[in-house]
């Protein structure tokens, strides 16, 4: 990367933490739990979410940022799928959401009437890594199809990421996946990192992951 | 995206075509054919590059540029199952390959005993896309697991992409994957885009690609 896009860079992060403590604060102070969900294109975040979101709809009020460069299919498979809010966020080509772009989201919900809100950032292992969304939780993806040594190839993904879920276990019979290197390498990169198996397709492992989750909103 | 980064942002990609600009005519002088293979994570790359160099080595003198944001895995890879000289780029934890980055790495090689050059990008499906690395070719591979939908969702890429390989198709019965609907959409962002199907573990449709690539090698 050429020497002037890092400074500016720097300086753009050093921004993007002060707004992302800003966020945090506000969501703080409204009893609002925000869930960061990050991974790489193609990695099962959307069903996922609606599949969490039918289980825990009915004890909280949730909504739904969906951010993507372009198109508006999640926003809307989302509502139709959950019944929850959903909106679409434009990153007009970037390849992350700024804590920024997040607070300009916020406005588009009734913020006195939710307990949650989620956050689909634009599919991608590197950018959304390096800025803070003012997130309570870093939830990341990784699907069985994408291969075990992805903690050795993305490291600051799974360092910033809390919860690391493994999906489409459902699909470990055609791929050569091997779950313990991968817990390892997970590990590696943050020793406190929460790891789950789901199918998302086939609704397995998502009752536990939605356990996990409930905790957490209810003490938020 | 912050405005002050879109700026510099825009300054370092008119630097860097300009370097892209000098990087092609070095290569077209020493008439070596440069093809920038791009993608999401675990889409497959590595895999089908070898196959793709174990199929074409015989009549070209092949070089490899592995890029990554960390660990020297891939090169090693490719250099055992073919043979060829293959080296590692890390882009210190940036998201794209610049063509000064490739300028630097071209160094690495006898340039004056390469007849094709490969170049396998960071996986992302995002900013790679902005940076020309001064390739003749840009061949994006999708995989099965990844969905139909990604040119809907990742407009630049498939825009800037010559080619668009579906991987793993191997994986068809396991996946909602319309084949149709993608090269529909593919040819949406790109009419001219070429589009090829494979399974690099399977070895099918490997051969056509390899055939198409020849031609293209031959023609340099």
């Amino acid at each position: 990367m050429d020497y002037k896009i890092i400074q500016v860079k720097e300086d753009v992060l050093i921004e993007n933490n002060q707004k992302a403590k800003e966020v945090r604060a506000l969501l703080h102070k409204k009893h609002i739990f925000f869930l960061n969900v990050m991974a790489s294109p193609g990695s099962g975040k959307t069903t996922l979410l609606c599949n969490l979101i039918n289980r825990l709809k009915d004890e909280f009020k949730i909504g739904v940022m969906e951010a993507d460069i372009d198109g508006d299919v999640d926003a809307d498979r989302i509502s139709k799928r959950t019944g929850v809010k959903a909106i679409q966020v434009h990153t007009s080509g970037a390849c992350h959401l700024t804590a920024q772009m997040v607070e300009d989201a916020i406005k588009d919900f009734e913020i006195d009437d939710l307990d949650v809100l989620f956050l689909e950032n634009i599919g991608n292992l590197v950018c959304p890594a390096e800025f803070d969304t003012g997130s309570n939780l870093n939830m990341m993806l990784l699907s069985v199809p994408e291969g075990h040594d992805k903690p050795l190839k993305y490291p600051l993904m799974f360092q910033v990421s809390n919860v690391a879920v493994i999906t489409k276990i459902d699909t470990l019979p055609v791929f050569d996946f091997d779950f313990d290197k991968c817990e390892e390498y997970i590990h590696r990169r943050n020793q406190n990192a929460k790891v789950f198996k789901v199918s998302a397709l086939k609704d397995e492992g998502v009752d536990k992951l939605a356990d996990y989750l409930r905790e957490l909103f209810r003490n938020r």
